[in-house]
């Protein structure tokens, strides 16, 4: 028969995916000899086995669990039910990760009306067992039968206030004892039955209720932002309970072995006299710090002291503990590894390794990469923030905090950033056309859109601070103002934006800015010599390439090229060989713009001084480049000498049914060799030039997008390689150069092998193709995606972390079939998922050779693609 | 050293991969002993190295023609330059399938200034020498050297006029003579260069000609036309000349050995006397009938017609055959297998089995499965359509003939339709929203759209006729009448059109209908018998669905249901459920469409006779249920009792960037199960019902559609299968029934494992799987796949023949996963592809069970599955 339930004494640190975190520790505290309220563990097995069967515990299950209670029994030299001298447990949810808040706990389970008057004569003391009374009800109501916990606050209340008292503790006995009663009797009033008596139903109870909370809507949503799968499960722990509440030798509290917000090695926390655990959760009273205990019992302090240190130094990490003092005596309730900030993660693990007690290796792997991205952005001035005005809330769609003057336009953004003003960019949405403006922009905020809208994409792209999605904005565009949670912000009105929380406050909040240094630098060293995975980033202009190089880029993994089209004296260019009628007058209209190419190109080399760039032509449906409202286009075709229809009409032969599959990527260069040469000649040209003036090693990357046939990529890169030659002998240069191609169709990930005999190195666009693999569009994607989370359909988002089991197929066949081909292949990624730690690792073990991703992204790859390689030793 | 050149000797028919058709089969009879002017074959292999040699012929193989070139001079005795003894020669293209009419042929190679000299005393027929001469000079400066023919030809109309005759025979030696200088002339004017003089210089360029003709536009296209792929290349064949044009007792001809247009067992041909080869095919004089030859020189037409039957016996098959009479002395120039009409195919490959010359079995093989199409549309009359006006052509998009008087709107269509009235709907273009009048339509008749555009589409499904993309047509709405051709055609009149060639016809032309009976009949018995792959058809109307019966179909392998909910009565339910705002008003709307769904279904059951029917759900974007313009709009909301703001915001909110990729299929019923549990209803109600009614063993097949997960289909098939399960319980029925999906996102594919395990069958969509592993909508790849056929990137439409190589590649490996899981998994194919012969044996190979077309294609299918078994025995 399986072992479904362990007693603590039988498991250990390392049975942490079957017992759960918490089990775990509790098994491993037991072993150590620490004072322990003993107890028994249901295995996470249990939990899937009742999620598989029905949502129901099997026989088998419930006779270990009794089983195990028995034994608890005998240890404890009480009985469960029994008024003589009863067992109280608690009764907690613990997964293999800690999730903290997702699941509530019971505590004092086992009381009943017969049990708590026993319970009052053994321990003398009838006001402590009709508060445990009254507190079990209270939880077991809430969190087991979702009779919501304000109605019995509310009874609660009312007995203060009758009795003219503002603490619970102002309430005695015969207050409590009523109070039990008007709880009994709201309980029954609400679920139509009797509160339960038996308090082996309430174990089952409560044991399924945990079971149950594993699949809330809070604990789904958890998962998903922290890579949780869904078919862990949790554990349930069933434990003797000890009492903090028995009077003012008792108490309970929370303590950090050291500093969770700065990392300082000082012992952290706080404690409450004459307390349950969920009064201090509560914050009804206010705890004191955890030194006072040395004041008001040092002997207890002196050991928790010790057991803390023990416990750090046994975990060779901070330590995050629950403790209760019954009566003098100290116990343990939990210990697990601390959740801190990026900044005390850093400190932390440099401590550690200083003190001798951890390597650098182990020091590495303990920093959660995803939280470095809190350090690197500009946040608001702490003192500052506390006396900020929230007026209303978007959504978090690009990190970092960003104050400005008001714009409704990206020309008027644009136009005000160069008088010199900070701005934020507010519009309904963004569309490419305002490309010019968001760079112009300390922050942008829509109205519309969700966290992978255009603005949200383009924002994290740029690492600008960006809060999309806020419907209650209402923009009245001819005044230009907008209102807010009451307010009305005028153009040139200050407002602050955080990207990390989507708060919108009113006026300029000053913002300090991001470096890395310290600790911070000491890891990323650390880091450098670990990895194997080199890290470049998404950058195409030179503003951005230069915060990636600070961030620690080895280079440019993608480097687009059609952003640079939209700014104001380009558009038009790109429109008028858009709208020529010949091959002639098309190349024409190129020729103007290959100096603004060329010139762009140049900036981003100089500043990359030889480090390599991945330059990616022309990728976007040429529509994109057209203007959409009336007046633009009268515009437009006045200045090309056309007639209005004239210019509808090529727009209108333009439009797509499905614009992501359309007449985009190197489809474009097959229809228009042209522009592939025009691009071909702007990177030759500035390379060259840029090795000449200033003695880099320069060697062009010319990566074609959306191949999916190999005959495809050999008659553009014909083209590109016709006109590099003519560019080298015109220049009388004899500089190297590659030709690749983007992976982001499905088809390039199957035909890999003859599409390598093409390609010089291939770049993984994820985001393409997780779209096309998935065969949903990112753009409409946000309408269901929801209900397939609420269904528990998809676990977290494939646009966010790559889809290994699915996508992920399609990228190692690729690897494999284009090393096959040329084992020299140089493989890397692009997409956006090339920032996310989960997939940096899974591009560790596909082999790739680097991951690109944007700039405030790059040093959390540098320390995921660290803890790839020491993961996969 | 490789053999790059072959003498006819050296060959056989089984080499024509290496020699080409007519190589191989002058080979052949050169073995047989046929009278065969002698010489040697370039191989294809010579073809595929001149391309990939940066076009040039290396010398290793043009020292192997000039040694073949020596031996063809020892055996005819001749030599090539000589003027005293000149060998001719012809130069012929020999792909290894005929390409009729792609590549044109040299004749009379080897003449000069000086040699014509010698060749007129040796034939002492100086007017002879200098026709060939002359003719030589024209063929070469054409077909060689791009001069066109025509100025050739004035020339030549300028000589008979001056002298005042009509035909070529009346010029004399002198006249010729000075029409050689006169060629020359031109020659030089146009190239700029005198006309070359040394015979190894013309046979050079003459065989690099043929190499390049193997690349131009029209054999591209031909190629793609009839899956050919573009790497086979052409075989080169250099003949000692015959002379046809020696004076009364010569001439030239083609025959077939049996007739070509009906299959009729006699023989069918015609002659020139005095003539050479191009007199025939250019239609200057017209040839006697065969049979004149009897008359004109008996001996020869009797050594003619043993040969021919003796080659027919040999082939055991139809030949069709060139032959040249020099001075009563008969010369064969080529045999090959004939190409036939569909009509005369089955008659020869019955009348061969009937013979005892081939089994069943071969007679199988021999038939080109995709020719059938024409016999299975209705056509018009031959005699009418003689004397039918032509106004106008746009593409074949769907064959069959149609006449009907001419609506413009669906509406119209259908009321005149149930008028008792037969019509031809001609729209700017069709939308979902057409769909009734499109049924009720004869033919169709767009000004825009392409081969596969929504009119092209549904209409082939259809197996309705339809004109798409005549831009020529000018539509004025308000009068209700087309421009067309100089044409005006009023509302009403009556029009023609031939979706089978595009085009459009003044007038009402008696049709003929399509039926199964005869040779065809037999056929298709004797294709049972052999065949594995069953047969099924895509239909979603009883009337369709018994088309499909009448032509073999087996069962329905897609049932689509939304077309159902296109119609007058129902798309206002439709659209009230989309307009609902909760779950309660979409059920009530959902429930008022039960009836129709379930009357479609049973009428359908009713029709299939308890043959397996396979359904699938909802699939498209709800958005394309609503009304696009003003009125319809207006007139909706009034309906609803909703303002038309509040109509236009769902419209609004339902648009999508990339609806191909947007919330539809599946993901439509993990939003609103609601829908999946109406459609659930109406079909396990219906089933039963029928099955109850009728005795029919119904099992019904639910098919969800676009499903990329298990975890997704498992939610969907949950809230089908509680819905069975509830309305068998209602109906008191223990009926079966079966819940599969559809594979057609890539992920499906990659994941087919795990998908098995909740899929009772598979179905490849191969449509929608082909969009995202290439990454191209199908509605707007028309825009750019021609630059991709023009260029050599891709050799067929993947949207007609599946794509092998790449999706292939999916559909492989879904098939070998799902069957891992599940060993009896049923798969099926029920995209366009599922008609195609070529896609069909690949779905042989890869073990599918059945293919679903077209009601209209189930014959060919039913052929071409037959043919895959007999070809992987």
């Amino acid at each position: 028969m399986k072992k479904w339930v362990y007693m603590f004494k039988e498991g250990s640190a390392d049975m942490r995916n079957l017992l759960g975190g918490k089990g775990a520790n509790l098994a491993e505290m037991t072993n150590l000899g620490l004072p322990i309220p003993q107890g028994f563990t249901v295995t996470t097995e249990a939990c899937t086995d009742y999620y598989n069967n029905g949502r129901q515990i099997r026989d088998e299950i419930k006779d270990q669990i009794f089983d195990a209670l028995k034994q608890l029994e005998e240890i404890q030299g009480k009985k469960f039910g029994d008024p003589e001298n009863p067992l109280l447990v608690s009764v907690r949810s613990g997964a293999r990760v800690s999730m903290p808040g997702m699941m509530d706990t019971i505590l004092n389970l086992g009381l009943n009306d017969v049990v708590v008057e026993g319970f009052a004569k053994k321990t003398n003391n009838p006001r402590f067992a009709y508060d445990s009374y009254r507190r079990f009800i209270q939880m077991f109501s809430d969190v087991v039968m979702e009779v919501p916990k304000s109605k019995f606050e509310e009874i609660l209340d009312e007995a203060k206030e009758k009795k003219g008292v503002k603490a619970d503790s102002d309430l005695d006995a015969e207050d409590l004892k009523e109070i039990v009663v008007k709880f009994k009797a709201l309980y029954k009033a609400e679920k139509n039955a009797d509160f339960p008596q038996d308090p082996k139903v309430q174990l089952m109870e409560a044991v399924k209720a945990v079971f149950r909370s594993w699949d809330n809507p809070r604990a789904i949503y958890y998962r998903r932002m922290n890579d949780i799968p869904g078919d862990w499960g949790t554990a349930v722990n069933v434990q003797a309970m000890v009492f903090g509440n028995m009077g003012n030798t008792s108490g309970t509290g929370v303590a950090f072995t050291r500093n969770p917000s700065t990392g300082e090695a000082k012992i952290y926390g706080e404690y409450l006299i004459n307390a349950q655990g969920e009064d201090v959760v509560a914050g009804i009273r206010t705890p004191s710090p955890i030194d006072k205990l040395a004041e008001d019992m040092p002997e207890v302090y002196e050991e928790f002291i010790r057991i803390a240190n023990l416990l750090e130094n046994h975990y060779k990490d901070m330590q995050d503990m629950e403790f209760t003092i019954e009566d003098r005596k100290l116990y343990f309730l939990q210990t697990r590894n601390g959740k801190r900030t990026a900044q005390a993660a850093l400190k932390i693990a440099c401590d550690l390794v200083d003190e001798g007690k951890i390597t650098k290796e182990e020091a590495i792997k303990r920093i959660d990469a995803k939280s470095l991205d809190q350090l690197l952005h500009p946040r608001f001035d702490d003192k500052a923030l506390k006396e900020a005005k929230v007026i209303g809330k978007g959504l978090p769609a690009s990190p970092g905090a960003a104050a400005g003057r008001v714009y409704f336009t990206a020309e008027d953004a644009k136009n005000h950033h160069d008088m010199g003003e900070r701005v934020i960019l507010v519009r309904l949405e963004t569309s490419p056309e305002d490309i010019e403006g968001m760079h112009a922009s300390e922050g942008i905020l829509t109205v519309r859109g969700g966290m992978t809208s255009h603005a949200a994409v383009v924002a994290r792209g740029m690492g600008t601070c960006c809060v999309s999605g806020c419907g209650d904005i209402v923009i009245n565009e001819e005044e230009n103002y907008f209102t807010l949670g009451g307010y009305t912000i005028k153009e040139g009105d200050y407002i602050s934006l955080d990207g990390s929380t989507g708060n919108i406050y009113l006026g300029d909040i000053p913002t300090v800015d991001a470096e890395i240094s310290g600790n911070f630098e000491r890891i990323m060293k650390w880091a450098d010599e670990i990895r194997t995975l080199k890290v470049r980033t998404n950058a195409d202009n030179p503003v951005d390439a230069a915060n990636a190089v600070k961030f620690g880029a080895e280079g440019i993994g993608l480097c687009r090229t059609e952003h640079m089209f939209f700014e104001a004296e380009r558009i038009p260019k790109i429109r008028k060989m858009i709208l020529s009628k010949s091959k002639e007058a098309r190349e024409a209209a190129l020729n103007e713009l290959i100096p603004y190419q060329k010139g762009d190109f140049k900036a981003i080399y100089e500043v990359m001084e030889g480090r390599p760039v991945t330059i990616r032509f022309l990728d976007p449906p040429l529509h994109e480049f057209l203007p959409t409202d009336e007046g633009d286009i009268a515009a437009l075709a006045k200045d090309m000498g056309l007639t209005v229809e004239e210019v509808k009409e090529t727009c209108a032969a333009l439009h797509e049914f499905n614009p992501m599959m359309g007449h985009r990527g190197c489809r474009l260069a097959v229809t228009y060799p042209e522009i592939a040469r025009m691009q071909t000649r702007a990177v030759m040209e500035a390379a060259i030039e840029v090795k000449k003036e200033k003695g880099y090693d320069i060697v062009p990357e010319i990566m074609i997008p959306l191949v999916g046939d190999k005959k495809e990529l050999a008659f553009v890169k014909q083209v590109v390689v016709e006109t590099a030659e003519e560019v080298k002998k015109e220049m009388g240069s004899d500089i190297e150069y590659h030709v690749g191609t983007m992976i982001e169709i499905p088809r390039a990930a199957l035909l890999a092998d003859e599409i390598a005999e093409e390609a010089e190195f291939f770049s993984f666009g994820t985001n393409d193709l997780t779209q096309m693999t998935f065969g949903f569009s990112r753009d409409d994607a946000g309408k269901f995606l929801e209900d397939y989370y609420k269904n528990k359909i998809y676990e977290f988002d494939p646009f966010a972390r790559l889809d290994q089991n699915g996508v992920g197929q399609l990228v190692k066949m690729a690897a494999e079939k284009g090393r096959a081909t040329r084992p020299d292949l140089k493989l890397g990624i692009c997409g956006e998922h090339g920032g996310d730690p989960s997939t940096i690792e899974f591009c560790h073990k596909v082999g790739l050779n680097y991951v690109s991703c944007s700039p405030f992204r790059v040093p959390i790859a540098r320390l995921a693609a660290a803890q790839s390689a020491l993961n996969n030793k």
